[in-house]
């Protein structure tokens, strides 16, 4: 008997993580050249001992821990929220233009599935975030391509001639995964007067936003005391206080856009984690130094990226920035290729940019995106002696 | 500027236990009659201290507590599901036909996405659960609504006629929500060959499961070698762990529909807590003993609800059993009307029968779902003096 499948289900491609992670099995690792995963941008480490503390106290003596919360997040996280976010981007934001999701991918779902359904459009630069793609392609929502061109940073005015009738948000990721860069605050200005004008959302996903190499807030957008009639945020505390595993993120959108959202996450999650978000609450109130202090790590890792591609001439380092480096490769094979070969020659692990692109553009055979985070300074330094060494 | 709506969201109704929580806003309750809420299956209480001392350490010493983990859950509590089942239910359940979610609504949703795309067509008896009806609104599949009739038990004959060309699943929940009632194997086993008569899924909803009042397995379903070609069960742990605000569910299924389950969780969710999951799985492997006297403390309360209808012949018990009571008022109002007027008159919430219908059926009107199981034997008795006492 064949599988009953929802045609939309069965287009959609399999999770290339995990497609990554399948070319592991069967390889080996000599003792000398361990794997480097660099493939997924995650935190290796747990959090600092005291949030692990305030879990462990929650778990032990707060009832409240382990009961159902309300639906759009704890009050006291969603106003944690809403005062440095004010403070942070020079804005005014309620602790009701808030909500809190079981990490931020759910917050691209539960705001996508307000504003658009089957048959509608939804434009994307690429190269893009693949689950961002996934979401769009089950929902049989078509994801229009915007090139994002050279430097990686999409611009509105090429933007304006891909709005149709159909388009309903334009989806932004600064500091951008897979590409690195951040983008300019003229940049995120000009695609929300784009969104405006058409009466379209813009939804900028910040998951990065505390490795920004930049002082100062990042944009003007919250500058705007209009800005919930356009602008969407999405923001994750996995990368920051390193809660992958709690699965906490967080929208901030206007109080009427929350509404909608809350139909969703009721029927889809009913309530965030409540450690995930008591963690997370802890973390702000509490991390701010040591995640400078993370910052100023990812950063140092960084530079070291952009200094071991200049020493590799032949490699060419395309945007770097929050957790990766995204690279064009100077091999004549396809990227899935290469990134297979490097698993059983390099002991390195990293993802293919056709796993970033749509099958029509030819250029993410020539791509690679780098976790560099994953890996410290002496990890970068091993990588790119592998790299010099690969011989194709 | 008006809001930008995908349209199969805007016509998804709002959350009716958010909705029924808004009528308490207001409300004052006389210190000598205290607010009674049983509007939500929700345990009251934490789960037990060895659990909870097990998140604890957990949360202290165990690093991949807070680092993500396999899109489809912790292999352990996998292989635990997949072997207490089999023993369960007589049946052959492998490791890789298990899956977990971030709570049971999730695995609904998950399930549904593979099977069922705007257009489709999915059978559930009514009175039915809220959130399946949500998720099919919001995804433009139609639900199609089969009344369960008399005892609250749904026929495969009857849902045969509802069978079209575009009908992918039908949906039973047992122990039911909001019936209460438990549905035979014999009726369970119609359900599995009409869908496999028509190749469709059948979704069977077992969230209840460890409240139910018959002694040894509800259904043979399971011990079918074909299972997997038809049945996916769904799961929580929220009730039998008073896990609610972990978030914890899971799916048992064919291996083939799991791959697909793997796109929607991967882009929705990444992975279940983690946390989350540990519990489950210690509560599995230490708690049978406690939650086998939770199941007789919640059969005592089923008694009580029983016994207290009995006593009051205006009103008609229509199903009862798992967390609830469902039952139809003596009084010349619609349910909602009346629901809203306990709350004031009698410091009592419960939910009214139209959030549990389509419009179209009249009945809903005459009936309440009483969560009894939040409220102890005391409590019940006092909620029974209420009733009598309360006049239209």
């Amino acid at each position: 008997m064949s599988l009953l499948l929802n045609p939309a289900m069965a287009a959609t491609f399999p999770p290339p993580v995990m497609e990554a992670r399948r070319w592991l099995q069967g390889a080996t690792f000599p003792p000398d050249r361990p794997l480097l995963n660099i493939s997924q941008a995650a935190p290796v480490d747990p959090p600092p001992l005291g949030l692990r503390q305030a879990l462990a106290d929650a778990a032990l003596n707060n009832d409240a821990a382990h009961l159902y919360g309300p639906v759009l997040g704890l009050p006291e996280l969603r106003a944690e929220i809403a005062a440095q976010w004010s403070a942070a981007y020079g804005g005014a934001i309620r602790d009701d233009q808030t909500a809190i999701t079981q990490g931020c991918n759910q917050a691209f779902t539960a705001v996508l599935s307000t504003l658009a359904g089957a048959g509608d459009e939804v434009i994307l630069p690429t190269p893009w975030y693949f689950n961002h793609k996934m979401w769009l392609d089950m929902q049989g929502v078509t994801a229009v391509p915007l090139p994002a061109g050279p430097g990686l940073i999409p611009q509105a005015e090429a933007a304006a001639h891909l709005v149709t009738p159909r388009t309903r948000a334009i989806v932004l990721v600064s500091p951008n995964n897979p590409g690195g860069v951040e983008y300019p605050a003229e940049t995120l200005a000009a695609f929300r007067d784009l969104a405006r004008a058409h009466k379209l959302a813009l939804i900028v996903d910040e998951t990065y936003r505390d490795f920004d190499a930049r002082t100062g807030r990042p944009h003007d957008l919250f500058a705007d005391p209009d800005w919930d009639d356009t602008l969407i945020q999405l923001y994750s505390f996995s990368k920051a206080y390193r809660l992958t595993g709690h699965r906490v993120g967080a929208i901030v959108a206007s109080t009427a856009r929350l509404a909608e959202v809350e139909k969703f996450l009721d029927t889809v999650a009913i309530c965030p984690s409540q450690l995930g978000q008591i963690g997370a609450l802890w973390g702000m109130r509490n991390l701010a130094q040591w995640v400078a202090g993370e910052r100023d790590e990812i950063l140092a890792r960084r530079a070291a990226m952009t200094g071991g591609f200049a020493a590799l001439p032949d490699w060419k380092l395309l945007g770097c920035g929050a957790y990766f480096a995204y690279v064009e490769h100077p091999f004549a094979m396809p990227s899935p290729d290469l990134a297979k070969r490097l698993v059983h020659e390099a002991s390195l692990l990293m993802l293919p940019g056709t796993m970033f692109q749509p099958d029509t553009h030819p250029e993410g055979a020539r791509q690679l995106r780098i976790a560099f985070a994953n890996i410290d300074a002496g990890g970068i330094a091993e990588m790119f002696r592998r790299l010099a060494a690969f011989r194709a």
